[in-house]
């Protein structure tokens, strides 16, 4: 694939994340103005309420009969709801009016500097689910818990391990993050005490969001369509909470402080040139579960950690093509009991870690547990984030002269409460 | 307390789930209408918008300005929405004038036999969460997977355990259950495979939903005011499902089929003449957690079992006062870590298991893992539950002469898909 040109010049540029191959789908706000829909061109944003209310994107042949417009919502949630048919029919429109040769003005009209614009929540997160889905990351964690005999679960092999998040912590790109209390109990301690977490770590991920309902068990291709695109990920997790309270039930309020989205959904369309096959499997999986094409994508992901008011170092650098399960097996699995899926509901790929030092998708593998700090290019150590640390993912699926970017995924970690 | 007389007859029948001092909250449709919201009284319901249609219920006093009508919705949210004062404001008028010597003309002309109508969800569950707090049920399930020495997690007596369960699956009284299907793996087999579950169960619970949201910690007193109210709550879980997939980060499609509820909300002030006290602490709670008066309820209990076509047997009867952790202190820990709660959000209590064998909330407890079968009145035995049985439980709190009933909270669970 290569670069579709527009006449918007600086979607054109080789490093913005935003050509017009891209059209990631947001919500924004200038000053003093209200949430507004918009799609990211190059260093610019579509206003889409100024398209409507110029006369476009009302035409009888674009919004189906009886719906409310979805270009006027504070949310993405509508316009998914209108389904794949829809999604395809508007993606065409827009890339043929934003390319190279066609008329530019009435677009032009409604052209914001992104620069100007505070990025908002891009879609209501229905429920939020998260996985534990590289291989990698599954081994680390487990060889530190478990040792290395015991590093992976019997399931994990057959199944896409996940549980239930908390959609109502999903926060937005700059988004500050509080430092979690929680009951916290060393190995020497008989009681716990309610302590600021000391452990709090990140973990990069990849999120699906669904963009079509069901309401029974649905096939790998069903998931597959289903998923309306991607966002990056960041799943706050205080590790020292988590190991006391996570037996017999799981993670809980380890994981419920905020769970941090790029502001950009960038479509599974966007990201369909870069699909590439899951990894070989040690096991057959399951028939329903089982691999019908390549259902993971090549996106270039990393992690930059910045302590308060200095630069940040880049301290891992990896791919979701690591993974071992697709969304769509996750999304699969979810439904293989008949759990209903809704329009908004988000998945966590889980921490895509990759087979080296250098590509660990969070702090407990990276310092090994807090026994090996790492050191910062500010030459301060880091085991886990300290108060005033700022975390910012990045990633982009890259192709020829052109990259599909996600926009950046931070959030700074303040204090906890006294 | 004694029984509220009302110029409604039926409500002061002692055997009624409605008298004048319940007033619960649902959402019905007779034939061929649209959904309504409704308030039950004896065997009757109010039919809210029909009293909105004749003139009431819209006074300047009663309605916040800017709000829409909170009796013209498809659920009880925007009503909890408007806060504790105006539902104290809401109960006493409806009290009034519901009270024998009161005026009935304005009320009698929106009164909707019970009988005749279909009963909905009375809510939009936001988020769903289930706990793990009778003793009795931790030990006896502790007991079967871990043995009589590790029955209880260490955690158990200082956290309130909890996993986030799912929102969408939660169902109304009444809606059939689909058996699921899942991996299951057999202790002798090397691979799992995907069939329906055969240890497909109950779980007896109360649910408490949240009225008020939350942005961060708050105090136990606080989490007692925000409790909207209470139903019934039977959490479905295939054991089968969840042996193989909850390590190591908890239940997932064992519980995703569906949790059913019972169809009223019985309002918290409704239960407050039943506050009874949590039971005593063999290790002090920290203090975020300490109880601080009464937060339990006297209500009993009964899960009944009707194989298809024939009658019922009552299996288990229990209190929900078994329980060690109140409802508050288990939103006090949601939120301990900063998660912010909703409008809406649905906490389960956990299976609420009493002492004696005959008090057990779970066929898996009842019948000790399949291997003591237990006789129903029918002369058939059951294990778990089998095809074309319907699961009925119900609950009330007693007072003098009347109870504060739920209705009921009824399932019938159907083959699994081909």
């Amino acid at each position: 694939m290569t670069l579709i040109r527009s006449w918007i010049e600086s979607a054109n540029a080789p490093d913005t994340d935003f050509p017009l191959n891209n059209l990631p789908y947001g919500v924004f706000s200038l000053p003093n103005e209200n949430k507004r829909m918009g799609v990211a061109i190059g260093d610019k944003i579509i206003d889409l309420p100024k398209l409507v209310e110029n006369g476009h994107l009302s035409h009888a042949n674009l919004i189906p009969n009886g719906h409310d417009n979805p270009f006027l919502q504070e949310s993405w949630n509508d316009f998914m709801a209108l389904g794949p048919g829809f999604w395809r029919f508007f993606r065409e429109a827009l890339t043929k009016s934003l390319s190279e040769g066609s008329d530019p003005s009435h677009i032009e009209e409604a052209l914001v500097p992104m620069a100007e614009a505070k990025l908002l929540m891009p879609f209501r997160v229905s429920e939020f689910t998260d996985f534990y889905a590289s291989r990698h990351h599954a081994t680390n964690v487990g060889t530190m818990f478990r040792g290395a005999e015991n590093a992976l679960p019997p399931n994990w092999l057959h199944i896409p391990i996940g549980y239930n998040g908390r959609a109502s912590s999903v926060v937005v790109d700059g988004t500050d993050v509080i430092r979690p209390q929680g009951q916290l109990k060393g190995p020497n301690q008989d009681v716990p005490s309610f302590l600021p977490s000391r452990r709090f770590d990140f973990e990069l991920e990849m999120g699906a969001i669904v963009g079509v309902p069901s309401d029974g068990p649905i096939s790998l291709d069903d998931a597959m369509a289903n998923i309306f695109g991607y966002v990056i990920l960041n799943d706050w997790s205080a590790r020292d909470i988590q190991a006391w309270e996570y037996q017999p039930l799981g993670p809980f309020q380890a994981k419920a402080t905020a769970t941090t989205i790029s502001p950009w959904i960038v479509t599974a369309a966007a990201l369909e040139p870069f699909r590439v096959d899951t990894p070989e499997r040690e096991f057959d999986l399951l028939d329903h579960l089982k691999d019908t094409g390549p259902m993971l994508y090549d996106i270039d992901l990393e992690v930059a950690i910045a302590p308060e008011g200095k630069d940040e170092t880049v301290i891992t650098r990896t791919n979701y093509r690591e993974m071992y399960y697709s969304s769509a097996q996750q999304l699969t699995h979810h439904t293989s009991s008949g759990c209903p899926m809704r329009v908004g509901d988000l998945l966590g790929s889980g921490t895509i870690s990759g087979p080296s030092k250098e590509s660990r998708g969070a702090l407990l593998e990276l310092s090994w547990g807090g026994k090996e700090p790492l050191t910062l290019d500010t030459g301060e150590t880091r085991s886990f984030i300290e108060d005033g640390d700022t975390i910012t993912m990045r990633g982009a699926a890259k192709g020829d002269g052109y990259r599909i970017g996600f926009g950046k995924c931070a959030g700074k970690v303040l204090p906890a409460r006294s």
